[in-house]
């Protein structure tokens, strides 16, 4: 049994637990053995009970009310925090949302005061990992427990997992994808003539862009997701600040148009590389070819490039992630952590 | 230590011990720790030594003389079932090249053979799982063994490293993929006005092809790589006379062509979907759209589109595979062997 604590209870923890409430429908999950012992959430309220949280009534309450209540089984007046701090749970699982302005923060805290009392750590949220790989990754080392994220980056894929167990032996010499989402579904609405206003609009529409886009036009989610790459595949102590960044702006239209005039197609192109023994990395507008992989990726898709050593060069990517994708890769590391260490 | 037989030494047994040979050059490889303690061949004679077989040698042997002689280090009568039975290994690294006509043979009963001593069993030989997969797993779970194969499978790509780890839970629904390179790299050449004879020609000048090219021309080669996919992600227990195969002829070209006048890619796709409790598999040539994840997919190249009931769908392609690729399949399986069971 793997009793979990999640910090967040929004898309992607109520996916997941729509998923566990399910969880007899998908015939892979049988082995699967968890409850959730505490739910935090910054603005919503916080349910614990050690016997489990009754779900069904978590996910009843948060589409009734919005949030939990006095009345909400397991109710507890308590932040994420202390709970991380006083709670009696396996798994932390930190499904907050990424905070730029605050490099991380509160969930980098959260991660670290976890990993410091012993537990296991998945994320979902990019921040700790952007901001302090290294310090949390030795930390983790050092208490004998494990730090998994496959829900940071291209979640639809398990590229991380890929790489812990697939890669041995290959050392990364470098990466390259289109990684957010929202830049590349609004670069494709300005091929087509949109305008920056209305493309931005649509990808909101559709679910993809959040409220407030600028995180994704300016570059800082691309450049979040490329550091968190770079961390753990090329062992880099990059800071997102330290990416190069190409903001898509009002003029981007006519540069995208411009491309495809030519056959080209403008796309968020993210790389990094090794320089000696730093890596250097970069979010770019780039006019591809078409016979570039990434060129034809559609609306939400994403792509990522991996170079090695021995095995060359490959390419993983993902056509159409949903709510479910995110919640499955905090499944696939419930899984990993059931795995003896290796 | 890790002692190996390697069977066969043609271009992936050669490719693995320069590799082996230049294990310094590598920073990944450190840990690695094998000896090759016998290598034989259909042909080219064989070469045995508890201490380990002098791979510089025996390379140097092979190209100046195409063969193994009674002067070469190590040199023993030794036919490979013999030395499978007989010699003192822990895993067998099966290279031999494969036979449709004879249904894997000899390769099956090397990997049975092997299995049966309690062997560890690497194949990139594609026979063993095409025609008996399960009856070897089946053997290799009783015997307390394992049996790898990430060579057997656009090598490039770790795919039975990710479908292993990293789809833990999900059931595999649906399979499409680009498989053959011949196949792929002669369509690209048809569509461009070359005749058929002309087009194989290029593919192996462009050591894509073989001397004989009729296993890939008459999806042969697709067919068998599809079964191996569906035996092993879908559970399937097809054999490769059970695929039903479209065959590239002379009257290809006209169809390819006619297919890129209209902005469509000639392709010979590999299907394996679900119908009940049984799975269905096709290889043949299809006008995909140019949005289509396989549709820009060039010369030796493959891809693989994996679907799940949990994870939805992921895309996973190998751009320029050479022989370091599959012979670093291997590497990583030993990487795998030393892992704890999980």
């Amino acid at each position: 049994m793997q009793r979990l604590l999640l910090i967040g209870f929004g898309n992607v923890g109520r996916a997941l637990a729509r998923i566990l409430l399910e969880q007899h429908r998908y015939p892979g999950l049988a082995s699967l053995n968890v409850a959730v012992v505490g739910v935090t959430t910054a603005t919503r309220g916080a349910l614990a009970s050690v016997a489990g949280v009754d779900l069904a009534t978590a996910l009843a309450e948060i589409e009734l009310n919005g949030r939990f209540g006095p009345t909400t089984p397991g109710f507890v007046e308590l932040d994420s925090m202390r709970a991380i701090e006083t709670l009696d749970y396996d798994v932390l699982v930190e499904l907050s949302t990424l905070s730029v302005a605050n490099r991380g923060e509160p969930a980098l805290s959260h991660v670290r005061n976890a990993l410091t009392r012993g537990k296991d750590v998945i994320t979902c949220n990019k921040g700790p990992l952007a901001w302090s790989y290294r310090e949390l990754a030795d930390l983790a080392a050092a208490r004998g427990c494990r730090l998994l994220h496959e829900g940071t980056v291209m979640d639809g894929v398990p590229v991380f997992n890929l790489t812990r167990h697939g890669l041995r032996g290959n050392v990364v010499t470098g990466i390259e994808g289109v990684l957010n989402s929202t830049t590349n579904a609004v670069l494709s609405a300005l091929e087509r003539g949109e305008t920056l206003a209305d493309a931005v609009r649509r990808a909101q529409d559709a679910g993809i862009a959040e409220a407030d886009p600028a995180n994704d036009l300016l570059g800082w989610d691309a450049a979040v997701k490329l550091t968190v790459l770079a961390n753990v595949l090329m062992d880099a102590e990059l800071t997102p600040e330290a990416v190069a960044r190409e903001a898509v702006t009002a003029a981007t239209g006519v540069r995208a148009r411009a491309a495809l005039a030519e056959g080209l197609r403008l796309k968020a192109l993210c790389t990094a590389e090794r320089e000696g023994s730093l890596v250097r990395a970069s979010v770019a507008l780039r006019e591809l070819a078409p016979d570039h992989p990434f060129a034809h990726l559609q609306g939400a898709g994403s792509a990522l490039r991996i170079s090695t050593d021995i095995l060359g060069t490959f390419v993983l990517a993902e056509e159409a992630p949903d709510l479910n994708t995110t919640a499955y890769a905090v499944i696939s590391d419930l899984f990993a952590l059931a795995e003896p260490l290796s």
